[in-house]
C-alpha cells in the first residue's frame, strides 16, 4: 500500500497519475498548501524540506517527484512504464528524466516564486529570465518529440511522460505554453486520452487544461 | 566502448570518477571551455545544452550527470552501485540522485554564474541566495548521514555518492565548504580514500580540494 501526499496540480501530479495510471491500490493524503500544511512539524518528519510529494512505501517516506516515478516504474514492470536496461529507450529515458527535473522543473521555480532569489524589486526580471529558459526548455523537447516515435523516450510511453505533460501544464498561463510547439501539443493531446488523466482530474478537483 | 566528453572540475567529474573507479575502458575527450569547444557545432550535435557532461554509449550520446550515473551503475551491477530493486537504499537512492540533481546541482548554477538571472546590479544578491540555499542542503545531507550508516543510500556507496561528493567539491571556495559539516567532513575523507579518486585528479589534471 502507497500513501500519497499530495496538493492539487502541485509537483505532487505526475506521481498521483501514475499511481492511478498502474491501478495500484493508494491512500492519498490532500495537503492545504494555502494553510501550510505541508510546514507543519509531522509533515516535516516525512519530508523535511516541507514540498509535496512525499510518498509513503511500507513504511518509508520518499520524496522528489521524478524519483517517484523511477521507481514506480520499476515496482511495477508489467505496466511497461521503465523501459528495459540495455535498450536505447533507457537511455533517452534517464537522460530526460534528469533534465525535466534538474533543468526545466527547477527553472519554473524563478517562474512561480520568482521573489525568493533577489527580492520583489527585482522579481520581473527573474521571471522574465524563467520564462525565456521554459521556452528554450520546449524547444529542446520539441525536437526530441520530432524524431523519438511519439514519446520522451522512444515510441511508448514511459515514467518520464507523466513528468514532462505535469511540467507542460505547469506553463499553461505562461506568455507562450508549451502547447505553442506542433508536436508537443500533438504529445499532449495523447497524453491527456489516458483514462487515467480524467480520474486523476476528479480526484485533485481540477478543471483549468482539461 | 565509452567515450566522455568532459572539462576538469566540471559537471562531468562525477561521471569521469565513476567509469575509472568501474574499470571500464574508455575515451575521454578534454573540452577546453574557455575556448568554448563545448559550444561549437560538431559538439551541440552531441549535446545541443552544449554542456559537459555527455556520454557516447555504443554510438548514442547521453547527457546529464546524474542520468550517467545511473546509467552506469546499472549497466555494470558487478560494482555494486546500483541498490538493488526492493531494497531499503533504492528508496534513497533514487531520492538523492534526484534531489543532489534538481536542487544541489541546480542551485550551484546562481552562485557560480548569478548574474545571468537578473543582471550584473543584482548578482550579489543571486549569490547569497544561493549561498543560503546550498547551506540548506548540506544540512540536508548531513542529516542523511547521521542516520544513513555512513554513505547517501545506506551503509555501502553508490553512485549517487559520486555526485554528492562532486557537488561538496564545488563548495569549496565558499564561505562555508561543505566539508564544515561534521558528518560530511569524515564521508569526504572516504570517498577521496577511494583509488580512483587520485586516478581522477592525474587524469583531469586538479589540484584544488585533493
Amino acid at each position: 500500500m502507497y500513501q500519497l501526499y499530495y496538493a492539487p496540480g502541485a509537483a505532487s501530479l505526475a506521481a498521483h497519475w501514475m499511481l492511478i495510471d498502474l491501478g495500484v491500490p493508494i491512500e492519498a493524503v490532500r495537503l492545504d498548501l494555502g494553510a501550510g500544511e505541508h510546514k507543519r512539524p509531522e509533515y516535516l518528519k516525512l519530508n523535511p524540506n516541507g514540498l509535496v510529494p512525499t510518498l509513503v512505501v511500507d513504511g518509508t517516506p520518499v520524496y522528489e517527484c521524478a524519483a517517484l516515478l523511477l521507481l514506480l516504474a520499476e515496482r511495477h514492470p508489467e505496466a511497461g512504464l521503465s523501459p528495459a536496461p540495455d535498450s536505447a529507450a533507457r537511455l533517452a529515458y534517464l537522460q530526460w528524466m534528469t533534465h525535466l527535473t534538474n533543468t526545466v522543473q527547477a527553472t519554473f521555480r524563478g517562474w512561480f516564486h520568482p521573489q525568493e532569489t533577489a527580492g520583489e524589486d527585482v522579481a520581473p526580471r527573474v521571471k522574465d529570465f524563467a520564462r525565456g529558459q521554459v521556452e528554450l526548455a520546449w524547444d529542446r523537447v520539441e525536437a526530441q518529440l520530432a524524431v523519438s516515435g511519439g514519446y520522451i523516450a522512444g515510441n511508448a510511453p514511459s515514467a518520464a511522460d507523466f513528468l514532462a505533460t505535469m511540467l507542460m501544464r505547469w506553463s499553461r498561463n505562461m506568455p507562450k505554453p508549451a502547447t505553442e510547439w506542433p508536436a508537443i501539443r500533438d504529445y499532449v493531446a495523447r497524453m491527456k486520452a489516458r483514462p487515467s488523466f480524467t480520474v486523476l482530474y476528479e480526484r485533485e478537483g481540477l478543471t483549468e487544461w482539461a
